[in-house]
């Protein structure tokens, strides 16, 4: 794997200064180009060893590029913010913004790799790690992004060489830390890892580049001629319509039946039996939010349903029993400007609770599957690949211990026309009947297909959705705060269970 | 100042339960006005003494209005990350966008109180921090933000009689906490600084509202009306055209002598002496920091001048001497969608680094006094209040160890005209000339004005403007790296004499 890289590639100083100047001005006219049209983002990891040049390059390109449309992240400790939210929220608060070029020297595979050298995890652990690299990098490829890994090499002579020259000099003896001798003994050890890193993650989509990082020349006109080329590439592309692969169809429902056929939409209480019922099961939220283990989780409820389902006064329902202090209602509308500059993901990362908090989104990521979907404003492609995305981003809020409860809230057709037509008549419910929410109703089946496939596509074991049948809003209420109490039962009962000792912050190092 | 506030007021259950619904309904109504409009974000401040009933208000407040265009901030023990910056980042962060509204239950008030009670501080200490509050609200007001500020009020007797029932009841009894006690039995202390703090800060434009915190009903009545009337009335307001009071004007040059008259424009380098000075500059700058002190600080270089000035170029030579994981160059463009619904400050507050980072600004919040000015973007009252907020901007930064450095950088109309025309010429460099560069130079005596006046009223001993000649760019980087140089010397040199022990990080309480 490291074979060419082994080679001892080498460029003569005089043929370098040759060549940098006409490098230096088509990186500088990509990156304009990058920057006015803002078709995508560029996003360069550099891994590798210890004294490989890394730092060095990075600067260069700083330096030959227009520093202003790049952003450089070391990635050392995570901050307390960060620690409170799963691992890759650091990642993508940093992502750049469609036009400018993000550097990492640190990044998603950098804690994997230490934590598996040092043996603090197992193989399977260090898997699961790479498995989730590749999906975030998939995702962000589909989204439009330029990803470039490189990865720094050096044998182990010429690590030992290079530390020890930069040792020597006055200048650069700073650079070598204790930590690098430490990793150099560790060189096996190490390299064994990366090997595994390295061939798991080259994908087609996102291959590592490596490089032999004894010669600085050599180093730095490889990684610029690279970088070059690979957004000439995309740049030219760009002005090709891309092709549509189609994936391939979901299993259709022959015998017209769905999940939201199979629900019994009969179900109601008596407002006496509501008002008991509030009463108890807001007093239950309250006081499971009020569990001294609460703050080592924090929950994430999801709220879709048909228009007029009732979303909004179920949601009231949840925020009446809790202090205001701890809980946000996001509502998702058109995505902002800088929203629409990141992946499509980006704009509900953003939103993360810390820890011991209840977010409950009013409409949310499933809009991609749903609304999106039927209206055709993103392509069959975007829409299918969407699934596993979510599951994806389900399954990491739930590996952080965020309770997930998605909420379908299902009302019938003529439920609908009923409440539709009573929102005109009520003064200052009629700011929430608008054209759309009519012509939604005209395409009533499509929607009903578009949930059934989603139900099925993303209730997951960590992320299961709720059915809720909502002819009666009082039916609907009760239901969504049941639920919502069982699963934090479910989650505190876990905490306990497991203990919480390792949950707490590590320690940080003076 | 309290006497309304301990008359015993009190509100019918009956005539509350009469009045509730219409005020809702009303609520609701100003709330999706505002909503719609966009036309200004509503910041309600929410002080008072504990057993008030602040937070069962809050809530209630979430509960009659719509809880998803309502943020609510408990405002608690900062972050680190919020410790890494001056005190008002965490607020500025959390300010609601145009539209919204944004209740705050700990304020800028919070800390300043207690650390005067708790003798902490001295008396001289909390009037600046006050006059700091008074300047940010005026500053939000003058935005356009609506600033209600409630004070839930309790006698002596009452809070006791209060935070006993509080503590009877098994469903309350959690709300009272042993601070709630120990923060009673220093009642009288506290009253003294509360009223010092009302009567300094209640001002025209956002007075102090003493709320009796006894009795719910009255209390909750009382609040919900305040809040929309002071809402409807804004809404109402906003039809109007707003009346421009024509500030008076800046004193003129009546001999025509300004401080960019003053400079020696002849000032220049040869090849030979620009190398080495950059070599040792370049080398300090890298040296300062690394300083083991540099991680108590933070530097914030502002780029300031006439186009073609060389901007880029001098920041490049500071990039270049510095690692790229350590600085970031923000280039200011126009403010996107998210950043024209907040107050002008707020899309330069969001990049301030944290400590021990390098940030650079090409263009900067100077926009305001010198383009904006210029062209009329804003109106004169507008750029002649940014002066002084500019000022308490930068003493904020300035006073958190952060070193301010602000560069303008000129040429002379000859020296700018042989640039343009150069710049034609050269095949990457010319993306760099814009028809708005030639606009710009038709007024090229009224920007000199502008920036004569910017010198003269934001020049502070904190945050001193450098100008630097810059007809000869050699001349203009060299003089560029060493006033950075000696500014970050500066700073380090105080650290080390004040030592610093009590800039690290207050141990937080488990």
């Amino acid at each position: 794997m490291f074979e060419s890289a082994e080679l001892g590639h080498k460029i003569k100083k005089s043929d370098y200064k040759k060549e940098v100047p006409a490098l230096r001005e088509e990186l500088l006219k990509v990156q304009m180009e990058l920057n006015e049209s803002a078709a995508f983002q560029v996003i360069i990891l550099v891994g590798g060893l210890d004294g490989a040049g890394r730092g060095g390059t990075v600067n260069l390109l700083n330096e030959w590029m227009d520093p202003r449309h790049i952003q450089t992240h070391g990635m050392g400790e995570p901050t307390d913010e960060e620690l409170d939210r799963p691992m890759m929220w650091r990642f993508w608060r940093a992502l750049p913004p469609k036009g400018k070029i993000g550097v990492f020297l640190g990044s998603w595979y950098t804690w994997p790799i230490l934590n598996r050298a040092y043996g603090r995890t197992r193989d399977a652990d260090l898997d699961q790690s790479l498995d989730r690299a590749k999906k975030l990098e998939k995702m962000l490829v589909d989204e439009g992004a330029l990803v470039i890994k490189f990865w720094f090499h050096l044998s182990k002579e010429k690590q030992k060489k290079r530390l020890k020259s930069l040792e020597k000099n006055s200048v650069t003896r700073w650079k070598v830390t204790k930590r690098d001798w430490k990793h150099f003994k560790m060189y096996d050890t190490f390299r064994e890892v990366y090997e595994k890193v390295i061939r798991q993650t080259s994908t087609a989509e996102a291959p590592w580049l490596i490089i032999e990082g004894e010669d600085a020349c050599y180093r730095n006109l490889t990684v610029g001629k690279q970088i070059l080329s690979a957004i000439r590439e995309r740049l030219d592309q760009k002005a090709q319509p891309p092709q549509d692969i189609l994936p391939s169809p979901l299993m259709p429902s022959i015998d017209n039946l769905h999940v939201l056929k199979s629900l019994d939409m009969t179900q109601s209480l008596t407002k006496e039996e509501y008002r008991k019922k509030l009463k108890k099961y807001q007093g239950k939220l309250n006081l499971l939010t009020r569990d001294p283990k609460f703050k080592y989780t924090s929950v994430l409820a999801v709220f879709e349903g048909n228009d007029a389902g009732g979303k909004g006064g179920a949601i009231r329902r949840i925020t009446g029993a809790l202090d205001a202090r701890w809980y946000q209602v996001i509502p998702i509308a058109a995505p902002t400007e800088e929203e629409r500059a990141q992946p499509y993901l980006w704009r509900f990362w953003r939103h993360l609770p810390r820890k011991s908090r209840v977010i409950m989104f009013d409409r949310s990521w499933y809009g991609r599957v749903l609304v999106e979907r039927v209206e055709q404003f993103c392509s069959k492609n975007d829409w299918m690949r969407a699934y596993s995305e979510i599951n994806e981003f389900e399954e990491q809020l739930a590996r952080h211990r965020i309770v997930v409860v998605k909420f379908w809230l299902a009302t019938t057709k003529d439920e609908q026309l009923r409440r539709f037509k009573e929102r005109e008549q009520i003064g200052f419910k009629r700011f929430k009947i608008t054209e759309d929410d009519w012509r939604n109703r005209d395409k009533w089946e499509q929607y009903e297909l578009a949930v059934a496939d989603m139900v099925d596509q993303t209730s997951t074991l960590d992320a299961p959705w709720t059915m809720v049948e909502a002819n009666s809003k009082y039916f609907a209420r009760i239901k969504v705060l049941k639920t919502l109490c069982e699963r934090i039962e479910a989650q505190l009962k876990e905490l306990y269970e497991d203990g919480v000792d390792y949950l707490e912050k590590p320690k940080k190092k003076k």
